[in-house]
């Protein structure tokens, strides 16, 4: 009883009527993240390490990225790592330092939770609940993530096709939350120069069924590092309403995603080339002030 | 930091020295489940409904795989779907179906937990705890299972490698359970005639890299009932230590996966052919005694 | 003793001192087809119908896309399909009437050859030979073309890795003629609400690893007219040196690819639109003068 | 007009009418090689080396299988190569070597051919004509095939669907040579323990769908010469009508392919475990008599 073709039983009801369609809501939904608007036309910036590693590394990195131009910190505190004996994240002292950061920068916080017994404590601490790709299709985690009270980020599965991946995202609205942002972040094929194959072209297709914003991340969609604000800029021609890119204060230290995590520079240097960018199609980023050149 | 190539952090520790290694362990591990032996030689058969939809399907179900030849039940009370309008299960109400069907036919019973909080209780009533493609990186359950003392079915992700999926296995193990038995079900591949593309030749890579025991689901593999049989008897060849179908009652009737759904009389002939296939190649069925003809 | 992993063969030679790569040498590779320069940093728009249909249909949309802002004209005169009972070109006639709507409007033209056979014929008509993604690893087509004097538009096919289209495209370069374009088009994958993915990251990719020109073909890379403008665009903010696109007059009549065939007015507003793009990148259009709008 | 999803024009005519199909013709398609039958019940062996690489190679390893109980011999003369700089085969000469390799062992011969300026040539050479994986979409390759007077052995390519090699099969018939051989060899997967993933369900699926025999290469279609035997021996209980395996004198000083290259003594006790179980599922290998023990 699982995802493919085949599945006979996928419309137990008429798919157009679904929650997520933008048949059912026309007009785009907006998502207001302790004033900063999500999917209003203007670009946000979403940026931080992959994980939490410890007090200095986050400050540290948070406050470049506020400077920077980022208008949300990321960071994960609890970490799906393909093996048990990688750096599994720090848990709730991971939370406390996101807490710190963002009273420090003002930015509010997106942090991944992957057990349905963390949700409610999670919610506690962060802006944002991002359910991660490897959970796209961990039902019990969205039907928790539903009956939460904070947007969710919600990111694509490796493999999973648009419309797999709008009926796992129809499981969170049916639970009551319509706050929910799309996140392209690269899918699995056989290139091997790159970490995933970024799908662009998804980021239309989403925006032409669904009323919800979409956001790209180019860091996990590459995997490298000197692709990420390449493929940033693209992400906004084809309509993304932001990005999510890994920063990290001293990448070649980086307890995880070190090779596709910018340095503070690149990514101050990217953000003003996404303005360019932006402006050339007629969108602005979302209350930016470029820093001094 | 999720899954894919690319990812330097795999090996924080040499991956030769896992757990769930052959280097680490020589010898098969041989799971004894309620006094049937998996992974000891002989063939073992599991069967029973995709989902537990009622009592009095439940029953007539396990009757019919019991008295066909199965060692084993199989039954979901808690399915995964990917449309949240589609039947989700009955949840504890069916797990007791199962401790009732257990009663009667005396076969152990084998059922997934999707979510962290359920995992005592689904423990409480199965013999066998199944963890599905869909979770195979759903990290938090891995580690929930691992602290549990019940054996884990536990299948292999749709696009998963084997080496993915033996670092996955490892979390299980990791934690202090080491009743593991693997599943092959069927990869994503572009293939269309078949929902999923079974690969039998993961079942002797599997059994060369881990000391687990290996069993085949053709039934998820090929999503259609005529292939099932087929499937199964090659899944014994290539040297799996069991298979895993899904027998209904009346298929045409089912609420998941009618379509590859066994007819109880399929059930009885393909286990008398996997017997003979068996014995050509050295092996023999557990406890099998065939039905008159 | 094909292409996949596991071939240990492949590197016979350093492939870093490979003809493609740009360590050996470093200078991009810059094609003069009668007067229009590719690879020179300007963009260049080739377009036209996916099969040359009769000599009116070319006629008509060659003057269209010429008046557009296209440099170069594409058209299939030989057509590989799926089924023998498809539409198959019209061969000879069919470059017949390329050979004219060069002479009505000047542009060069581009057209596939798919049989060793007729590559001599072909290069007497076209300006530019195609090779499609079928015969990416058809290796004696590809030194024939590397013993032509025509410039070769070099699609990569649709599950080959860069690394793997280099290497083909090796085998021109290594005959002599180095005059190779590069194509992405769009590689395999699961998702369905897109013919193909087209890979925009294997633009920047390329552009690292080789001196060649890239072009980009969101027709085929996604197979929908609505989407072909937004990837084109995508595809100069990525680097490409141009686009390759089809148009018919009469999208609803065409013999093959209708679905994802421009209408001339399309084409002339996407171009206006790649022209905006380019200028926000630094680049300009090859030889455009817009229409007056 | 490429072969994907989207393709409105692949039916052009009514498809269950196609030559290929059972519909069309209800009986299975017997075809005589010589005096050795393929496709009417009984098992054959193809064996050799992948490549014919000198007069010594090839002669020593045709007896071998010869006396191993191959029914036919493979040997490429012709070789697709990744690389342009790795072995690209002997050409006429190797097919000179074939000839007398058939003088000598009685074994009819199974050879490949790239480039239809070469058909005839080949034709005149070999006893069945091969044609690759990556010309499964070379349609001029097909059409010169269908005109030939002799068999062919038509590989699927690394990543089409049953219903796309069918239908490239069509090409060959429709010109008139209903003389076909299909060959399951292994798609492309994310599977790297293997060089492809053998895809032993379309043995039954293309069996069903269409009249023509079907064999199965174990050593493509893994990549490893040990998984070689235990595939092989799935084949045939999912219905294959023979294998073809790569069978090398001196595997580690093979020019191509040793990984999967069997040592003769592998071959010979790989049939005796193909007889055993071709016993076991009511078949037989054709004019099988196995050396002494």
């Amino acid at each position: 009883m699982e995802t493919q073709k085949g599945d006979k039983n996928i419309s137990a009801r008429d798919s157009s009527s679904n929650l997520v369609n933008r048949q059912t809501k026309t007009d785009d939904t907006i998502i207001n993240v302790n004033g900063i608007i999500i999917g209003g036309g203007e670009i946000v910036i979403i940026a931080g390490p992959c994980a939490v590693e410890n007090r200095e590394q986050l400050l540290e990195t948070a406050k470049k990225v506020h400077s920077g131009g980022a208008n949300l910190l990321r960071g994960g505190a609890f970490k799906p790592r393909t093996s048990p004996y990688s750096f599994q994240g720090l848990g709730e002292e991971g939370l406390q330092y996101l807490n710190e950061a963002r009273e420090i920068t003002g930015l509010p916080v997106v942090t991944e939770v992957m057990d349905t017994r963390d949700m409610e404590m999670v919610c506690n601490y962060t802006d944002i609940i991002q359910i991660g790709s490897r959970n796209m299709h961990n039902f019990p985690l969205l039907k928790e993530a539903g009956k939460c009270r904070k947007p969710v980020l919600f990111k694509r599965g490796l493999m999973a096709t648009v419309d797999e991946y709008l009926l796992a995202a129809e499981y969170i609205l049916k639970e009551g939350n319509d706050q929910v942002i799309l996140c392209e972040r690269g899918i699995r094929t056989f290139e091997t120069s790159t970490r995933n194959t970024l799908d662009l072209s998804a980021v239309p297709v989403l925006k032409q069924k669904t009323h919800l914003p979409v956001i790209v991340d180019p860091s996990h969609g590459t995997g490298q590092r000197w692709l990420v604000p390449i493929m940033a800029k693209a992400a906004i021609v084809v309509g993304a309403d932001g990005v999510m890119v890994e920063v990290h204060h001293k990448p070649e230290e980086a307890l995880s995603d070190g090779q596709q995590s910018l340095y503070p520079e690149d990514f101050v240097q990217m953000v003003r080339e996404i303005e360019e960018i932006a402006r050339a199609v007629g969108k602005e980023l979302y209350h930016y002030k470029p820093l001094p050149a």
